[in-house]
């Protein structure tokens, strides 16, 4: 059996990776969804569970003691981190997984699951970065101007991804995201055993 | 701008890489299909500088001699070949381009594009490629059984390839080429220029 594919989705704050992977997993049933836990505080409409695993600081110093995380990473003063039990279960079973993640995290994760598929979600440009940050309403200035300088650098990131996307219209980036996983489900280092039951052996 | 991708299709006889690839160049409107030149009769309904161009062994040779083929091979007593001007040139500008090419001509490709993308189509199993082969009765039993004999040896090959695509269902196997093509284009590594672009550089 084909184990299953961890699809890891990155890209600067206001990329818009969040929109996508929600449109995507609306029209992808199969794919399973990776809850990353964080000490940040929810953010109107989030629902602990389900976006996150809304953690305090001292629940998350235990994760992190115990090895239960496949990543983690503080940003902006708060932790994040993967659960790696469950993906690795999932995988085992044949269930693609899809991991949205910040870029430090990703570049972790990568060195984990150097098979995962990885993913940039890149802005039209800098000025629509700009505009989709301040748009959000959600950060004080300080912040702001914090994520903005953090793109630059970020954006350069990309090339240590397999793909990139440009997120100019939600529908298209959803579509080319699911012709990626579809593709990388041909992939012929991931399909090995049906060569062979095909050739005869 | 990006360059055109050269998208190898390949697989035993029989596994239904014509079929593939004249619905998948239905659909896609914007790639080019790599005319290749042969030696051997049209078959019922081909039709010259479309399914190929028919030469006589005096013109292949002669082009051989002027290295004017990306690749050739000499398959069941009959020549193939693929021109390789208009191939580099349309790759230049931007075109992709479609080669539908036998197992034997697609390595000889690689060696030459090793950043094309090489599919190779696999029939649903040895059993179902026999009864393609002997349905399509355009070749006498000899023929026949030469090409089963080679298709063991010719599917081990699909591991050389990136991508394999089983056709049990015509149109399944065209949806899975074209998220292929799709997903090359979003591969990272085909667009350092747009990254550096969208960071400023």
């Amino acid at each position: 059996m084909r184990k299953g594919s961890l699809i890891v989705v990155s890209g600067p704050s206001g990329a818009g990776k969040g929109t996508i992977c929600s449109a995507f997993l609306e029209r992808e049933k199969n794919i399973a969804y990776s809850v990353s836990a964080t000490t940040r505080a929810p953010r109107a409409g989030e629902v602990d569970g389900k976006n996150y695993y809304f953690v305090t600081r001292e629940q998350f110093e235990s994760m992190k003691e115990h090895d239960e995380l496949l990543e983690w990473a503080e940003v902006y003063g708060n932790y994040y981190g993967t659960p790696i039990k469950k993906i690795q279960e999932k995988i085992a079973a044949g269930q693609d997984i899809l991991l949205e993640i910040d870029t430090q995290g990703a570049m972790n994760v990568k060195r984990r699951f150097p098979n995962g598929v990885f993913v940039f979600i890149l802005p039209p440009s800098l000025d629509e970065l700009q505009r989709r940050i301040r748009g959000r309403g959600t950060e004080d200035e300080k912040t702001i101007e914090k994520r903005l300088g953090a793109s630059v650098g970020e954006i350069k990131m990309a090339s240590d991804y397999h793909y990139v996307i440009i997120n100019d219209e939600v529908e298209t980036a959803v579509e080319k995201l699911m012709a990626i996983v579809t593709a990388e489900h041909c992939c012929a280092s991931r399909n090995q055993e049906l060569i062979d039951e095909i050739a005869g052996e």
